[in-house]
């Protein structure tokens, strides 16, 4: 089959024919018809210091997706052929005290597909069927093909209390704007979406942003809307260091901070000021709750409540990876797809 | 100054002149606008067992309302002549357990205005400052007048899990009706409103219910909506028997009920049946929270994401008292409220 | 193999020979060493109408146990043949909505051993893998034998906020035995137990209560501990009327009810004064929450925070099946052990 | 009358007399009996940077003390001449969003006695009624004198889930070694104390600790008790810069960090690693929770489940601050006693 190979320790994919996935008997081989390419992927595309400490070329790239299930393993009896389905990319040990506990998004043995064993940028992937999720009848693949990025949102926004919050996102990636939707239909009393990018900021405008704002503007705004307060919440979405400050100095005292934007380096931070003497709480969000995540995002999804796709930006057969990987470099980008099948 | 007062043991109210109230150093003096008719009052004015059981009269009914500010005690400091502004009614004691452990909405020593003193169906009430709430320039004295039973609605509802869930309402009067409305603003994925009477399921309609169904049709609506499963949770609002077993028949295991609803008498209930082998969750609603549930409600209603206006079906003159009771009692009224200044 | 079998619907078990179990892939076979008798025995025993409304005769009885891990399924990963290990008793279907968001223990497929398929009451019993709990090595195959008891213990007493707490607990059954000392483990700042029966009240003084009181003396004690506020925590553990009324009357406005004891017939309950008006929430308990409890139970048992052995008060060998019923029906008994290898 | 007077910008203290303080109607007038000297004192007295920009002289120095009530303003109804009492030293407005949903430690109005109005270094300080707190028959001045710091301890450990927890506290200064005994009355099935100073070590290990250990052994310590996985509660007591990495690398994956110590400067944090890929939960703890920590800490007192006084080393009259603050300094120190009168 085609797919988007990482061949070896050094920028690029390649594309080329692979064999297909084999099974076994606890999973499901599912062909692939949409994937969402992600920030993750253009680590590894560059072959980046966080990329080369922790992938072994060679492998499948991609671990956004949604598809249909062709093959079914001899003990799975939850899902069939021909179902429409999606899938949690982290595949869990099921047994340690963390998945035991209801905690799995942190279960230390995790193995993320398409970072630690091969990938969805193909025409096929194999999966535990633990991890499979069926998509409704009016969820399109397109937006199946993007349920890992809007979980991390959901798990952002909602492990927050959001009804009646006033909420700073700071960086409006897709992952940022997709939060903005989530906080408005659950509820958030005001919402001041910041970024650099005004394309990003209008499609935060557009998934129900209050505000939108510059980072230069976000103190003025905050202050503004909280009177002088700070906001209850904030997501911090960007990862950039001076986002990272500003999350902390903007949020008020009692407040709460959701970090899932990764800075790619070491920040100083002046703990007494930004965090000791507000008496805040920070949370850091990985991957998503499993599965209240997933139930949550499909709830908002089949209500209506919710509409991501305005988000998605771009779309691109799989052998335009490179142009792909440009338009999210680019920093224009919503949510760019991979149209497979 | 004119009010309505319940003279003596027995059914009615009169209304007649009484002195205008003086207020203590820690108190302002409050023209009174609008005021809200609850189903406290009818109990009063019928004076049934509970009213006579509690209520020591001669005294000024009635514990909804909103006006102006026109005299300020020589303590106060927060509070000024002209402030547009309702209050809680359920004065506390400030230095108990509970009310030192945010809780003051159970304080063992509330006094409530129009129940265990003078109240505000009068032409001036007195409050402790520390009980007044200012209204935004936004809200009007109407509204401001149904704050307190709006705030129960926001307490029964936003001390559940409301974004995502799935939410039956038992009884739709203005309570149950105003719980739609936040529910629906706070995410719920899917409200399902229950009463015998159209008229109040049609106000439930327009406040944002996906589903409006009589009592009888409560359990097929519930099981279609959720695949069997039952509800997340239960906002009990109407105290009728046969609605409290509906509610703990279909809430989902490990669910939640939320009690406001008062039945006038003692219940049977299979508790290893209808509560403890189903996991569930009981809350016991009183009053509002003391002051978060005021803060959500005012950011809920200066952010428009919730209108009660449509709630507001009937308004009289308070000398028209008797018609205003029979509104209640007609059980198709949503909000009564007396146009006093 | 040896076990005991409820034969046919009618009172009395028998003992008899039956063919030792055979194992899925998924599964492993468990000789057993010591198993625990508890009240759900005793209904199946007397077969009772909650016994006969939900099982199927003939099978094996018994559902608390541990003992050696014999043979291992071909699927089986963690668990090694030679393994010391006891196992949760509700199997369960690991898919739906509730096991999938923390909530296993309510999960509507769930099957228990020894009342809806065979049990533990036999030299052998087949295990689904992920039920099985391994035994530290400071951990006998006595106190194996009654982790399931000692869960429910833990899960009352630890979904409630102990450190500090005073807490009333009405019935000292094993579980309110364990719950005492659990309480006391968990800082509890009070403790008060009540039952009827002095010699279980002289096992819960030993196991750290600061009050044993009849019921007749409960509300005097837990005035006279509180200042007349009541109890923030009441665990009920008894199942009889008069102490679920007793409970709602002694917890504090704003307190929690943990329900346990399973009351044999529906309960008239005064909603308003009992429950609503007090702002106190109920919690229905059930099982075991699948695994925090099981990790909370092993670590407070292995820091030798709380030592269950005085709890066990009868030891029997299987074959002297009507000898350990007949104690458990005196009312006398702490935990009632077979010792079966 | 006598009192420790901040004279001016610049190091030391100065014992002189002062006029004695005139109550508000709304205060108390308090005869101080016993005071707790600080780390805070320290920074005063040293003048270093956190108190030159904070503090404006002269003022009277210290927070921490129990005595006498002797006056009574005109407005107080609960407290009366003669009560034995310690109070919050912090004084917030009582009106603003944080006061008003139970957050009245983070109150942005605060003023703290000893550092923003004269405090309680003194024969005699004025207090508002409100902040008063009435000690208990079976609790001594000096215990009472220690309420502010052991009050610390109480909101850092019991904000967390202590009951089972394995437990790292980092720097066992008497805060620190106040939460050993905190979390061991709590239920903590395991603590491990890290300090550099053995006789701080051997405090810990009286009050509780597992184990002991210096900063170098920490991380072998906490992975031998922990199967390698890290603690699920770590509390930071230290400040140190060393401490607060250690503490992110001990804490297992979606554990919670809670954070008083104060660095006294800005810490190079590699968030990824440290908070966000761990999924963990950091609180940054201000004071006391006003005043659930007062009700809990006067709970554990009473019921005899904490006894502080092996925390108390040092005691000195008031003449010889320049030891206790020397003592302090030393590091050897546990809490260091002003005896007044």
């Amino acid at each position: 089959m085609k797919a988007l190979v990482k061949e070896s320790a050094g920028p690029g994919f390649v594309m080329r024919d692979v064999p297909e996935p084999r099974i076994r008997d606890d999973e499901v081989l599912i062909r692939v018809r949409r994937a969402g390419v992600c920030g993750t992927d253009v680590h590894i595309y560059d072959w980046d210091a966080w990329a080369s400490g922790r992938c072994k070329p060679p492998f499948v790239v991609g671990h956004e997706f949604a598809g249909d299930v062709v093959q079914v393993g001899s003990l799975v009896t939850d899902v069939q052929e021909g179902d429409r389905v999606t899938a949690e990319g982290h595949i869990v040990d099921g047994r340690c005290l963390l998945c035991r506990t209801g905690n799995s998004h942190v279960c230390p043995y995790t193995k993320i597909i398409g970072v630690d064993r091969d990938g969805c940028f193909a025409e096929y992937i194999a999966m535990p069927a633990t991890n499979v999720w069926h998509l409704d009848d009016s969820i399109s693949y397109e937006i199946g093909g993007i349920h890992d990025p809007m979980g991390n949102a959901f798990h952002t926004a909602l492990t927050a209390e959001i009804p009646g919050a006033t909420v700073l996102i700071t960086g409006c990636g897709p992952i940022g704007i997709f939060a903005v939707g989530i906080c408005r239909a659950a509820g958030a009393s005001r919402i001041i979406a910041s970024d650099v990018n005004p394309k990003r900021l209008a499609l935060a405008k557009q998934m129900g942003a209050h505000d939108i704002v510059t980072p230069a503007e976000a103190d003025a705004a905050v202050k503004r809307a909280t009177d002088g307060l700070g906001v209850d919440v904030v997501l911090e979405m960007s990862g950039v260091p001076a986002a990272i400050h500003q999350a902390l100095a903007l949020v008020r005292v009692g407040g709460r901070v959701q970090m899932l934007g990764i800075p790619s380096k070491p920040i100083e931070l002046d703990l007494p000021k930004e965090v000791i003497f507000k008496g805040i709480t920070i949370y850091g969000v990985v991957g998503r709750r499993m599965y209240d995540t997933w139930h949550q995002m499909t709830r908002f999804l089949k209500a209506g409540e919710f509409n991501p796709e305005p988000v998605i930006t771009h779309r691109f057969p799989m052998a335009d990876f490179d142009a792909a990987i440009a338009a999210i470099k680019s920093g224009d980008a919503g949510k760019v797809i991979f149209e497979i099948a």
